[in-house]
């Protein structure tokens, strides 16, 4: 199966660079299942119902979450009903909403997972390696094709993850840092793994915001109001093959799509 | 002009693996100065006199250091000594060594700076966006072809810093993180940039070090041994053109070179 | 001369604390001069200029404030304005305000200074060790009677300040944890020091703030609006006796006085 | 019952501290159980099996650690040996040792319990506040007198386990920051709680180090060997009174014993 994955949709840009960008992929390919990591999708600061509704529309099957998950408040109600909307699964066990799903189509089934670092993160989440454990042997029953979400700062505790998991997942795929790396590559196990997707939407920025006041914020350390970018739209993501069978990646291909 | 930077050497294993890419780097292209970070050249941690001067018989014509400059305390006299290595700038005025140098070689002459991001980083230095400009101002003086590394964790920090010099110095490359990101380019005003050029030494490892115990930490949490990894030897960085005239970066080429 | 220092205000409860407690202390005691730290003044979140004049109003002489300074944006050209109003020292040269000040009245002079630590700190500011130095120096030529807030998390970083001001200052008081401590001393260069001087405003809290909703945080790591409490009123600070000849401490009262 | 409960034990000069502490105060008043916080006994890091024969020689009943629990590496195999010595306990389930114990004297019994704050905290942990649960319904089965040392930075942090407490524990008394705090009270629910209960050792000092390097450490930020003090010498910690039956605490005392 293919599947592909985009990095952090940040804002309007970001949104409108997702539904250009998924369509353009498909008429290349066939995929069978779009992942899409949308905590800063309501402009910039975390996601909202309608926001969730409006990437499912452009086909997204799961939408993933990270540190920014909380950011809108009337997400915490909304994750109890839209079972594709994940937040990372290492927060406490009564959490609203869930951390992983196994979505089906074309006769195939792929288990997502999102999980949050913890090295120069907030908020302070439960370990990921271990109650990643659990989550994963209960989805491995009904799938070997898993996709991983790992967001995460430090780029130490990324690549551990990944090796922790190699054999165990299809992929492990890095958000957070909206910078793609290029380190994309199989692991000796199986599985694919890249430090980090990028992010979808306005790459004439720092990072999706306007690059002046960060600038500025950087050199006074006072406060700035950090706008959104909107020039130089890009979706920057991968697209996975996967071994239907057996869940092994056979090929990790790094998307950067200017739209 | 050409210029090959290196990123963080690690190790032995990251010595070898320097030396061995700058000989082969230099059969296929003219380079006409080479720098390479080594704040990870002895034994992972900080760089000692006799493995500065090892690091220059490789080839290499200016050695940066980051937030692991003083590591190995026989390194806080050797600065005051040694102007080809340099540390970051942007600490407190009396600290030893220098945070810049200009090498001239071919009748030709680059500035090297090397500065320290404040954002997830250890010690807490100086402003680095305040504390650059006289530096700058000075070298410009003397050429306008100019390398910066910036050793920084945070993307933001990084990204914002390379604008903000763009269009006043010939490259801005980031260290630190030990993973190439894949978003070199060059900016508007002219100024090559790619937040992180990765690392030279043993790939098949956690950005340097051996697997099994940085997993280990991360799912007990207890203190581990981290030896180093000597697997998978890569060098990796970027070749920088330049226009000698102007400064502006003509090309940035990321290298990954598996030894 | 006898110098009244109050910890953080925080809110309309802080408020009225720090009002009422002036009036009752400088009925037991003929004060010369008044320092309050105002950085959680307006609802917990830094000052406003008219929350200023109302504190000054109570018989604040000089304001200072912390990492809260900036919390309301009007603060920013108001600084340039009322020189009573002091932010931490040690942000960058341009910084809009000041970091200290020489008051005077009945015939004394107190300069009075505000710095900022930077272990487990934001914002990044300039190292308050290095620059307090020219400041002091400016305001000993003025007056030997000098008061510092500085306003710190880690007690290694606070009690190394005091320690390396002693002798050369009055007095060093810490705010910012808002829990008054234990060990107010002369030290031994004629230094009074308090590591913080707690808060003022409602004590049955959490620092000031509602107890649920903090502990509704901690369980579930989700966001929580943190109102502020209003019961237990009670301002924190110290009284200090000083040698106005030679600015050295002679007492320092530590002060919890419930409203 | 009387509860000794003195805070962090720094080196050679910390233990002779306590035990002479220990001493003094049974002359004093008929005490039924010593608990220390030992986590710096060992030159300031960690604590060794030897050295803690040695403080249980000295009087103590319980030793409590926190986050230089694992300073030491032969303490590793140690804590699964003696169930005295007490790591945090929220630490991953298979971690060696306990976070937890009852003792048992004079035909009264003791809980003990000992946890790690995550706020500003190296290593990072699981959430105090949802591990603590379990572990103290269990002992409440046994005791209603329960003495938690919570080992954290902020202040926020502390007060709110405190008041998460209140009414389920006898007290809560924190530690860590070597500074003893002057808020000792009875919460309203029956808890005896102080921030932090300060530390045993050499008090003309930073927390326990020689004064000047650290000086040196906060101007230069370049390392600096951290010796320990040997003047100045202390004891920090605090004397509950619980009743026997219910466990609610009578009264906290809190104690600076000048050796
Ligand atoms: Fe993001
Ligand atoms: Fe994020
Ligand atoms: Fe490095
Ligand atoms: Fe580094
Ligand atoms: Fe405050
Ligand atoms: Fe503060
Ligand atoms: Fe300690
Ligand atoms: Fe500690």
């Amino acid at each position: 199966m293919k599947v592909l994955f985009l990095g952090d949709v940040v804002g309007e840009a970001g949104r409108e660079t997702s539904r250009i960008a998924i369509g353009r992929l498909r008429q290349k390919a066939q995929i069978d299942f779009v992942v899409v990591n949308g905590e800063n999708a309501a402009g910039g600061n975390g996601i909202t119902p309608k926001i969730t509704y409006e990437l499912l529309r452009y086909g997204a099957d799961v939408i993933t979450l990270g540190d920014h998950a909380w950011d809108q408040r009337e997400i915490v109600p909304f994750l109890a009903d839209e079972p594709r909307l994940l937040r990372p699964l290492n927060f406490p066990p009564n959490t609203p909403g869930a951390g992983s799903i196994v979505v089906q189509g074309n006769g195939k089934k792929l288990g997502v997972l999102c999980a949050l670092g913890r090295t120069f993160m907030t908020p302070q989440t439960d370990n990921p390696f271990l109650t990643v454990r659990p989550v994963l042997e209960a989805i491995r029953r009904e799938t070997p094709c898993i996709l991983v979400d790992f967001h995460s700062e430090a780029t130490s505790e990324k690549i551990a993850f990944g090796r922790y998991l190699d054999g165990q997942v299809s992929a492990v795929v890095g958000t957070h840092t909206h910078v793609q790396t290029a380190d994309g590559k199989i692991l000796p196990g199986g599985t694919a793994y890249l430090t980090d997707a990028g992010f979808c939407g306005a790459h004439d920025s720092v990072i999706g915001r306007d690059v002046a006041p960060v600038i500025q914020r950087y050199v006074t350390i006072l406060p700035q109001r950090f706008g959104l970018a909107t020039k130089g739209l890009q979706a920057d993501g991968v697209l996975l093959t996967l071994d239907d069978l057996s869940g092994r990646a056979l090929e990790i291909e790094p998307i950067q799509l200017a739209i």
